[in-house]
Order: structure tokens, then sequence, then C-alpha cells
């Protein structure tokens, strides 16, 4: 797998309006988009600091993902996302075939018109790994 | 305060070498320094993605704060560290201004020749967060 760059980081936050005054009037970033992602449950702001983008992602919902990692105790950085350079399913088979644990068998469609697909922190050094493309 | 870039990821890992292979095999990163940072009770690892460097934390001490982070549960990212241009100590002020919780109230030596200073999750949406700038 090629990996040209950290896409993003996701990072739970229980409330995007409390959270965005540190992050636009302290940190000096500037929220460029917010987004829904129904599939996921969550609402998304995206801000860029070089060449990563901040994805904070508040819940929707108490089934979502992120609103269980924060049930149980998790805050801050939710996941990391690597930019493929030769393409997710690739990325997927050759990890299967180095014996990673995989969250998605196939990429899917995620924000912002990226296909993805997550790997499980049990096998990535406990980090939730998303990987991701282009559509 | 001015951030250029995200300067590295903190990484929280029981064992560098059990975690490595993953990181230079699976992810195709390659790891260019080890190094110990008896100040902060851990050994390091560095690896770079892009304008990013992932620095992976081996704690040497039970007293570490990187070791009572994963024995409160904690898992994978210990912290973001963004570049300072305009210097830590302008940017500590500035957040002190502000109203956010210091870590660190004056900028003190980390690892690879950086001056590193922390500001508190209470204040940073969950995140630890670490300013550094080249000594």
């Amino acid at each position: 797998m090629k990996i040209s760059r950290i896409d993003h980081l996701g990072i739970a936050v229980k409330s995007i309006d409390e959270v965005l005054p540190y992050f636009e009037e302290v940190l000096g970033l500037k929220c460029y988009a917010i987004e829904e992602v129904a599939d996921q449950k969550v609402k998304t702001a995206f801000l860029k600091v070089g060449e990563v983008k901040l994805e904070l992602l508040e819940p929707t919902s108490e089934e979502s993902a992120v609103a269980k990692f924060m049930a149980n105790g998790g805050r801050g950085v939710h996941h990391v996302a690597f930019a493929i350079e030769d393409g997710v399913a690739n990325a997927l088979a050759e990890c299967d075939e180095k014996g990673i644990r995989l969250i998605d068998k196939a990429p899917r469609p995620g924000a912002e018109q990226m296909m993805i697909a997550f790997l499980h922190p049990k096998s990535t050094a406990g980090i939730l790994t998303e990987l991701c493309e282009k559509a």
C-alpha cells in the first residue's frame, strides 16, 4: 500500500458549536465545510492545518460509533485516516493477506466524496485507522 | 498564534518492537530514529508520513504520563503537536490570555531538539495538545 499523507484526523466532540471557537479563534484555523453523514450518524465540520484536515465529529444519534466511543470515556482523536495512492481496495487486500483485522471488507462512501474503509484498532497499535481515496 | 502544520502525532504503545512491523511492513512507513527522552520517561520511535511525524511512545517507567494514559484505558493517539511559526512562548501567552488551561507555563526541551509546551485537554476539545518549534 502506498500512503501519501495523513488525510485527516477524526475528532470526537459533543458539540461542534461549543468547540469551534477554540479551533478558529485560539488555533487560528478556518472551518471550510459542515456536512452531515447520515450513514455514520454524525455531523462533521472540516478545518485544515497544513496538508491534514481535522474532521470534527458530533454524533447525531446515540447509535453512532462516535457516541459510543465517548460514552466509553473516549475523548479527542477518534481515528486517523491515511490517503492511499494506489487504491483502497488494493490496500484492504494487502492488509487482509498480512493478517490485519478489517472492519470494512470493501471501500464504502464517506464524507467529502471519499471512498473509505476502516481497519480494526486491535491490529493497528490501538489506532482506529481509516484508509481513503477520492471517489 | 500561527500554526504551519501538524508536527507530529504522539502514539502510546506498550512496546515499540511489537508495533514497528505494522508501521513498516503493512503501512510501508520507515522508522528513521529511536530516541530515549529521560525527562518524559519514554522511548520514542519516529516515522514520517507526508509532512507529519508519527512519534511512537513506549513508557520506560510506570511513572510516565504515557504509562498512566494506558493504565486508564487510553489507546492510540496520546497527543497532537502543532508546529508554531511565531514562537511557542508567544502562543502560550496568547492561550493564557484567551482562558486556555496550560500544562506548561513556559517552553521546555522535548525530543528531536524541539522546544515544546502542552495545553490541557479540558480546554482543547479533549485533545492533549502540544505546541512546538525547533530549538
